[in-house]
């Protein structure tokens, strides 16, 4: 019999052969998307986003400070120490997109910027645009601040990517010279290293399992050691920078199976989730070095939440799902993606959030870190993330373990492989998120032994699966249910997910949250934004007993979205800041309110938005459906 | 007939000439306070705090700032770049401790450092530690950040309050000098001036009154116009710059009676009083920037609060009652006092907060700016400014006009003046704020034409005032009652205002505690501290239908408090960070717990607190008291 793992190539994070993971990702170039939900999303971040953000890096100088390096001397380094970083994130947005789709002239335009790149390349190896000529001196002086190890990070992520979508090596060995540089020059016998901004550490165990030279997962398991990452208990600090530490903590367990590496994975996780998460999967709720904060300090106006920080929290859900093939973190990882993470992108696909706050008065604050969306950052770590995580989307659909395909995501899709004569093809037929009923076909000879894991969203308690028209038992939230042994050749799976509107409350101390509700439907969560409710407004409105909550699909709002439509109260009066409560009235007008899903959200004229409702004094838990 | 301003001196400000003024301040030489709450606060900060403070000034170096320029020239100069202002401060709080009682060795200690500020200043005036010697060219070069005129401002406030305490032009001669030459520097017809730290404003309207040159008056305005005060709607920005600007503004109002600064006063005390201060008085709720947030954005965990700009609205609002004689201002400063001023001391009256949380884990954050009280801070403006507030206090407790004694705040205390055969005496007892019984015997002979206004605070919704045992009409919370024409030479006066204990509610759009209540006592906040509350987290502590809520004075507790004791659920399950609302169920255990006022909190073990308790699912408003 014909293992997966021969039919199908490894994607993204290639564990096909770890020893502590439980399921590998599956290359983008397997996964056809042609409509639906992230089609839609993916294709504007493509035509839209990819080369405008080019085009803006250039005029930035971001790719010039490269040129300088070889010929060009004249020209003056731009932008932020870590900038490098900006263009490497581009550079692997382009790769995977090159992955699902071919395309002559982004081909043609990566070469020649990885032609710039190379060529900036030190002969020892070295490669990095600041600390060159009169700051060569300064090199690896100050690790902890100046982003060196992280540029170099982002660098052998872009090379992996592209070495795996095209097969060439131009910047794969490029990348292994400055990772061989950076293995030679520090470690425990020689000189000593603490990383600042982690991100090398996932690279450089990936760059281990794509050359499978074993001193980049030592140098990896040096640089966690460095920040005593096993003995972490606590989500706390710049959000970022721990969410790739996880990652790289994740990936090493993963090779390792280090006890101690997963104890710390474990209790970080549950910190994060229990304490530390809004409730749209974004992290890290402080202004103040963009930091988590205490538990359940979850601020919603002021909530930091950056997008950065949600796709850290996705990459890193997506490493504990393949470490462990748990449920939970296919769970968080749907929900980071439909909405902390694209809320960090306009639907036009060019135009993006830093900060995702859960609540606004449409003010804009702080200079261009407010809330509007726009095309380009002074520190534009976010624009070319949000790019790379749209273009590596089809490597999260599926995975796979040497016998079985997991279904974690649900989009219309075709997966396939084949290698000489035995070929396997994956379709699948849905309009997730907006409504819930999933069909899967499979269609494959016998000589593969093949099992099928579907995911059971842990919001979806009302669900029944059928393969090949008999219901199947043991389907359970939160949990992949598997169809072992059954699956023949042209096997059809048809899942429904009942998707009712949903009020969701919070634990008592996220005090922002607690008395109020958030509305939710499927994987969404929804907002109230005032232009869809005009002569309201949205930051004013409290929920009454039964909300009489409907769902509609509108084809002609924002391109084709789901709304849902309830009853709320205005508070109209106006009022003290503070009265006594027996002295307090509140004026409510009811309104039927329009509420479309969050990540929606800041497309239009600037508007307020409110996620979490208030219940009007008087409400209970049980008056919701 | 002679008028009290014959009898009194004024104090702190002097408004007795103001044409736009309503009140003016009596010198705290003219108060007498002997035992009582104040008295205790006061005591503690001249006993401990205040010496303790000059050793600490003396070790940091702040006192050899200025040696160092008349003999001492190896002497590094210490501290940031304002430090100057801190012995400023200190040499204020050091006058005003004078004013109200004898104390040689503080005449000499004073005395000493006044020779050594004046020892400082060049020979054109200027004075400042930081811009001498090779940083000498840089003076006045960056107005907006550098803080030099704030520091100017200090000066010539401490001078005045010591010319004023003692008669003496020492520090008045030297702060005239430094006057001098900024009116000579700076103005519309020379070099242009935008101070990024307003403070000089009020100083240089006191120095007016104080000497009587109108160029101060037109210096300070100019100044205003600068920073386009009278445009101003919006509380933003950094709190204490804000507040200490309104201050200037209405000491500039009182003088001119421009129409157009009346109006920005009005527009931003609507602004602050309505959407942007905590139930404490304080102000500046955002740790980015020491900053107003946007309207209702009033963390309480994260509330920033600096002591320094509690103290800004206290200095603010006592002028806006000196302009207009409005209630409402009195009702702000007395909050202030005793809440979100008074908590940035501790009891001891030696150690400070610089944040004004009102919920904490007890968790030390963000280094020596946490939870925890400390002795002194690298940025130390707000123990100095803690110290000259406490110290000023007796002058804020009654006010005068032509014919009026004001009664604005309640403390047992004697206030008297004489001249020649003349005599007044007015006596107030009373154990406010414990309890609301007021007893004011007036003593003066007919040849003063004497009336009394006693403020009724906007709390006292049950309240009665008898004159010589007959009840007066007219007594509403909110305004001062005026006693005219009936004050005879040895008046009785007993007001007598009820003190139930009220659950106070917020306007909806303040997240954190709209379904929540905070307890509340005549003009006190109170709070839930774990260490009154052995076995119980307060953070998890919400509130029942009809907590039946108890006052008792206990003597033993604190150095004696009032503590309210009420019925309390704690929320023991835990639980998940988010839920749909319909499967939620809470563990909620009932418990008899304990309050402090919030001024008292954090002088124990570190222990949580916690101000706005969250409403149980299904309460209303009008289950409590």
């Amino acid at each position: 019999m014909m293992k997966l793992t021969e039919l199908l190539n490894p994607g993204i994070t290639d564990t096909s052969r770890s020893p502590h993971s439980r399921m590998c990702s599956i290359s983008p170039g397997s996964v056809l998307i042609s409509s639906g939900f992230w089609h839609d999303r993916i294709a504007a971040g493509r035509t839209r986003g990819l080369l405008r953000l080019y085009d803006l890096l250039e005029e930035h100088g971001v790719v010039d400070n490269f040129r300088r390096l070889r010929g060009k001397p004249h020209l003056e380094r731009k932008g932020p120490i870590f900038t490098d970083s900006d263009l490497y994130k581009w550079m692997e947005a382009a790769a995977l997109t090159l992955w699902s789709r071919h395309d002559p002239a982004l081909v043609s335009l990566l070469d020649h910027v990885i032609e710039d790149v190379a060529g900036a390349q030190a002969p020892d190896g070295y490669l990095n645009t600041y600390f060159v000529q009169e700051r060569e001196k300064d090199r690896f002086s100050n690790l902890e601040r100046d982003h060196e190890l992280y540029c170099a990070g982002h660098l052998i992520q872009a090379a992996i990517a592209h070495f795996r979508a095209t097969g060439k090596r131009s910047l794969l060995d490029c990348a292994v010279r400055f990772a061989d540089h950076l293995v030679s020059t520090f470690g425990p016998d020689s000189r000593s290293c603490f990383c600042g901004h982690p991100e090398l550490e996932m690279a450089m165990v990936e760059l281990y399992r794509a050359v499978g030279r074993v001193e980049y997962l030592v140098f990896a398991a040096y640089l966690l050691d460095k920040i005593k990452f096993s003995s972490r208990t606590s989500m706390e600090g710049h959000a970022v920078r721990a969410g790739y530490a996880c990652c790289g903590g994740t990936d090493l367990y993963m090779e390792t199976g280090a006890g101690e590496t997963r104890w710390a994975l474990d209790r970080l996780w549950e910190d994060m989730e229990g304490l530390k998460v809004y409730v749209t999967g974004g992290i890290g709720s402080r202004y103040v070095h963009e930091a988590f904060g205490e538990p359940y300090e979850l601020p919603n106006l002021r909530a930091y939440a950056e997008t950065c920080a949600a796709i850290s929290n996705g990459m890193w859900s997506w490493r504990m799902l393949s470490a462990t093939g748990e449920c939970r973190y296919a769970d968080m990882l749907e929900t980071v993606l439909y909405n902390g993470f694209l809320s960090g992108v306009s639907l036009s696909g060019d135009r993006y959030f830093y900060m995702n706050p859960l609540e606004s008065s449409g003010s804009q604050e702080e200079g261009e870190r407010g809330h509007r969306r726009v095309e380009w950052y002074s520190c534009t770590c976010c624009p070319t993330n949000v790019q790379r995580t749209l273009a590596s989307l089809p490597g999260y659909i599926y995975g796979m373990d040497p016998k079985y395909i997991w279904v974690n995501l649900f989009q219309s899709s075709r997966l396939s492989g084949s290698t000489g004569s035995t070929a396997l093809t994956i379709e699948q037929v849905t309009r997730y998120p907006w409504e819930g009923d999933v069909d899967i076909t499979l269609d494959h000879d016998s000589s593969i032994e093949l099992g099928l894991r579907l995911r059971i969203p842990s919001w979806a308690s009302r669900c029944r699966v059928h393969l090949n028209g008999d219901e199947l038992e043991g389907v359970r939230p939160g949990r992949y249910i598997s169809m072992d042994g059954k699956v023949d050749g042209d096997s059809r799976i048809s899942a429904s997910f009942e998707m009712p509107v949903r009020f969701m409350g919070s634990h008592h101390r996220a005090r922002e949250d607690f008395g109020c509700a958030a509305i939710a439907r499927g994987p969404l969560i929804y907002c109230v934004e005032s232009v869809d409710n005009p002569g309201v407004d949205v930051q004013n409105l409290m929920l009454p007993a039964d909300p009489g909550a409907e769902f509609e699909f509108d084809p002609d709002l924002l391109g084709g979205i789901g709304v849902i439509r309830f009853d709320a109260l205005e508070m109209t009066g106006g009022g003290p800041l503070y009265q006594n409560l027996n002295e307090r009235e509140l004026d409510l007008d009811p309104r039927r309110v329009t509420a479309i899903p969050y990540y929606a959200w800041a497309n239009r004229e600037v508007s307020s938005m409110l996620v979490w409702l208030p219940i009007a004094p008087g409400g209970s838990d049980s008056q919701y459906p």
